[in-house]
């Protein structure tokens, strides 16, 4: 977050200078307090200066990956709440990375904007901050852009981009995946960032919904759709290195369907049980009340699974209580198995629901 | 540039299958001629994966930077021309690492629209390989979003991000500028990427010209006002380290008057002689024909100054020989003076334009 960068773009957005200045401010403070003895640089400079510490790494290897939010924007945008988003992006840019083993050094941020409001920038950079101070990670720059006519007022788009390190030896590759090994299920908060075209459409087109409404296990539809994606980082760090780890797979757009065939090697392939987890209500009323078929929403939703370890059997009870630990009930979804590729599916998750 | 992640949002568009299959393949084979091998991961992988070469250095720190196009994207648009933004976005996140010493080491992107359209994404695509390969950077990452409703169909949004490295004894910060140090300009090739809201107003609003007109010096309208934000980094890299270098500003939104003082040590200003370059006609003509003021072309426009060096008196010759090398035509602008801050204008650039 280029201090100048943030106060120009201020500037031109003729935003009360009162209102502006007290913005700026707490923005400056909150972003300096995701900062550690490894930033280099203050607010201001041209670039973000980072000096990583990689005492006993044998060979540090960079992880980079750039992401958006997505349509889940719209849903901020309809509850008038925008202090998830942030912790969103975060999020999901650190799961991104995890799956190679890595963890985060630092994370940089774009807002644009077709008029940009104080209160709501403040709300978008504290999500950022809360959600980088939890993963250890310096939010070390950042760039807003005022763009009139190119966005729409009240409309913010934004995109991060996180960089963290994996010692060479302990990289996840996917090539230690072998048959037998079982896919560990990690349960997601909600949606995560995925699918909300379809949910928009089904929720609030098909069924009437609003943000407001009452959701039948609690709380309002726009909490639950704006629960932040789950980092799966403090859960699994203390895992990274450990033998029986073979693979990790972050499920995001695409869902089971095209991220479990991201880490496979070739000539193996994945057989998910559909009736081995539980889905999530939300996912359930999506499927009926928009008549989605189970392939489809396979594909457009993580059906309740943010994340899938790919381990050897014997390490199977060693994980679960480990996870247990951390708040996650992880539930094996399924099993590699020699010959074919991609995921066969075996069971049907939907089929009691009616 | 996730193979996957471009893929999906390809399907999502219902792009015609053929155009979606070539347009991929010709993004692959761009997006790979970047990769050296310092580069490990292949396409379609989480996260990019990159193993820096720091042979030689004591203490390496990591640079990095967020930007985006701006409402330069807007021009590109109405003269249906994407092949040069996608250099702009490189060369400016190239030059804003260089003046803190830095060379590039990856570079990752982020595209979203309302409509992706397989021809738009290869040139944008390939406007950021070109420039990659120039500046000797690998386009590590990228990600593509298909937002529709938020983007307009034909918009298209473009944000990057880099990463590069600075051995700390040679990290440029403005510390050693003191008074009596020389500013050196560097010519820009045109607007670069500032100051386009402004400019379109006068150009196309107040004085009724289209992307399709004759510019005076040659070329059309759109032409001039799409030339790509020139990368220093080739004319400058042999002279960082040089003792005689104290400083390096990248002229960007804010023009002379924000981004000299973000290097200037406290109780020194600088002075800047406006008679001593030549304001491009361009410039001038916006200035004309909008009736804008002086203090504000300076602060909204770069005026023909790209970036700024802040070199010892003595070495001044010696440097513009080596730019004139790189065909840059360099010129002393002004001088560094004890007390104060910020940046003090002598004459005027516009004196002579009736």
């Amino acid at each position: 977050v280029k201090e100048r960068e943030r106060g120009g773009a201020y500037a031109a957005a003729g935003v009360d200078i009162d209102e502006q200045e007290r913005g700026l401010g707490q923005i400056k403070t909150l972003v300096r307090s995701t900062f550690d003895r490894q930033v280099l640089s203050d607010l201001g400079s041209f670039g973000g200066l980072f000096r990583p510490d990689l005492t006993g790494y044998v060979e540090p290897v960079l992880v980079s990956s750039a992401d958006g939010v997505g349509t889940k924007l719209r849903v901020a945008q309809m509850a008038g709440d925008y202090s998830t988003v942030g912790v969103d992006l975060v999020n999901h840019c650190v799961n991104d990375i995890l799956v190679q083993g890595a963890r985060p050094l630092f994370f940089l941020d774009y807002v644009g904007a077709g008029k940009l409001e104080a209160e709501r920038l403040v709300q978008l950079v504290e999500g950022l901050v809360v959600a980088c101070r939890e993963n250890g990670c310096a939010l070390l720059g950042g760039e807003t852009a005022e763009m009139p006519g190119f966005y729409r007022v009240g409309d913010y788009e934004l995109v991060g981009f996180i960089v963290g390190v994996v010692d060479r030896p302990r990289l996840l590759d996917g090539s230690r995946i072998e048959p037998g090994d079982l896919l560990l299920g990690l349960p997601s908060s909600g949606l995560h960032t995925n699918g909300y075209s379809l949910a928009r459409r089904v929720l609030f087109e098909r069924r009437g919904l609003t943000v407001e409404d009452a959701w039948e296990e609690g709380g309002t539809i726009g909490e639950i759709l704006l629960r932040p994606h789950r980092s799966y980082l403090r859960a699994l760090e203390g895992l990274l290195g450990h033998a029986g780890l073979h693979g990790l797979a972050h499920i995001t757009g695409g869902g089971l369907t095209d991220n479990l065939p991201r880490i496979l090697p070739p000539g193996l392939r994945a057989e998910v049980d559909l009736g081995s987890w539980r889905v999530p209500l939300l996912f359930r009323r999506i499927a009926e009340w928009g008549g989605v078929g189970e392939a489809e929403m396979l594909r457009v939703f993580i059906q309740g699974v943010g994340m899938v370890m790919v381990i050897g059997p014997s390490d199977a009870d060693a994980f679960v209580r480990h996870l247990a630990g951390h708040g996650l009930e992880a539930t094996v979804v399924g099993v590699i198995q020699a010959g074919g590729s991609g995921v066969n599916y075996l069971g049907s998750a939907l089929g009691g629901l009616a």
